[in-house]
């Protein structure tokens, strides 16, 4: 791992890292800032940051305010890149598929097969890598926005026991009914919709192997609100099945960054009171 | 005035409206937040924002974290973009010459006399516009970066009894006697080094009219540091004429955002405080 950027942020420090990842096979970028506790030493909780459609590493760490939060509770907050990336490297024109839109899918279709391992990537090379290098405990939240915030979602209940946490931020809570999600899953997965049922989180709260309780903050002024997102369906297949979830509908509230800041707050209160409690 | 953005921010309302400027001669765009106070009707006091090289109205509202302290101090924030813009306007490749630049100066050389006249925007125009479309008091004060760092000390210091509080993070303090400063100040004001005097804060701290407490914040690795903004030619000036000034020096911090976000409350804090006392 190279660290190509590195800023003061809060008492602690707002890194970039770049490393070769054997499972996307390509070069990635991946954010990390350490909290004060970490750089004295301390080992710290990692909370994952998955970011939405055409994000690089850069937007969360630049634009949601998260690093005073990060060194109040003293949490790594690790913010990889949305897709894999580079020339040779399957990508397409539009801003909803390839480059910067992986879904945090593992894909078995060509083209991208070859590197859109996303999933894999952050749900096992990433942490190990992160656990290895950085002053990192194996307590471990994640959260994300929009295509970010399925796959935290997603993340989560498809890897019980991995993550002691999640939220989201206005996201794609059921990708196999919505436009971006189904032009996805079809191209990186095929046309087999049952298959796109493992990577749907409304889907997949039926089946959940634990209770993790779901915080999702939404907003009611978003542009993509009753065509892409539609949180009402994540909370009706949670209350069929039992599953703890907290939807909450924000008056005036768009799908920017804006938004996210506003409530970052309250996100990491979330993560930092799951992690403090013993299992 | 037209409003060209907005996102619900902390409570209240991230704005950006675009107006045809008389004294820059052409059109600008300016950044408003205004806190929940305001936004119930409430008169609240006003913060200016001045950026720094190459910046737009845009950086300060997406990367400096402020919004949440506007909220709870019930503060109207404007950030003016850094220069006149357009087609007809005089410019140069250089980045710290002409658009994106402006160093907040009345400009009386050709070509850039015509709509370089930042000052009078900053310091006339732009209040009276505040305070006659949105819910402000003639309460101000102002603050900036780097050569908007510059820019707030020069206005503050140039136009006494009209800002209640002034601060400034990594700022240029004394243009004359740095390469960038002394590059625009003869674009600017032409060859007559006497002239720039009138431009350059720690020149005008030895007639200052009023005793406004200086609070300034260095990042100690800062890469500008030694060259350009010399914050120790300030501090010996104030010494020297019994003017106030807190200059602090953060080791660690550099010249980004992510130092301006870090230290962003306690200028709040400073301006709070004095929009709170009677003067």
């Amino acid at each position: 791992m190279q660290r190509i950027e590195q800023h003061a942020s809060f008492g602690g420090r707002q890194e970039v890292w770049q490393h070769a990842s054997t499972t996307l096979n390509c070069t990635m970028k991946v954010a990390v800032y350490l909290p004060p506790a970490a750089l004295q030493g301390q080992r710290c909780p990692v909370l994952y940051w998955l970011s939405g459609l055409t994000c690089t590493e850069q937007n969360f760490i630049t634009k949601a305010g998260a690093q005073q939060y990060a060194a109040r509770h003293g949490i790594i907050v690790v913010a990889p890149d949305s897709s894999p990336r580079g020339e040779g490297v399957a990508d397409d024109p539009a801003y909803d598929l390839g480059q910067g839109a992986g879904f945090y899918v593992d894909a078995t279709q060509a083209p991208w097969a070859t590197h859109y391992q996303m999933q894999r990537y952050v749900a096992e090379e990433l942490p190990a890598l992160i656990e290895q290098h950085f002053p990192a405990t194996d307590v471990r939240g994640i959260f994300g926005h929009s295509m970010g915030g399925h796959g935290a979602l997603v993340t989560a209940l498809r890897n019980p026991g991995r993550y002691r946490s999640v939220s989201a931020f206005s996201p794609i809570v059921a990708p196999s009914q919505v436009p971006w999600g189904q032009k996805a899953l079809a191209a990186y997965l095929g046309n087999d919709r049952e298959q796109w049922l493992n990577w749907d989180a409304t889907a997949l709260i039926a089946t959940a192997k634990e209770r993790l309780p779901l915080l999702v903050d939404q907003g009611e002024a978003d542009e993509f609100l009753a065509e892409q997102l539609r949180p009402q369906l994540l909370q009706a297949a949670c209350e069929a099945a039992g599953h703890p979830i907290t939807l909450r509908m924000q008056p005036g509230y768009d799908h920017s960054y804006y938004f996210i800041a506003s409530f970052m707050e309250d996100h990491f209160a979330h993560h930092a009171a799951a992690f403090a409690n013993p299992r």
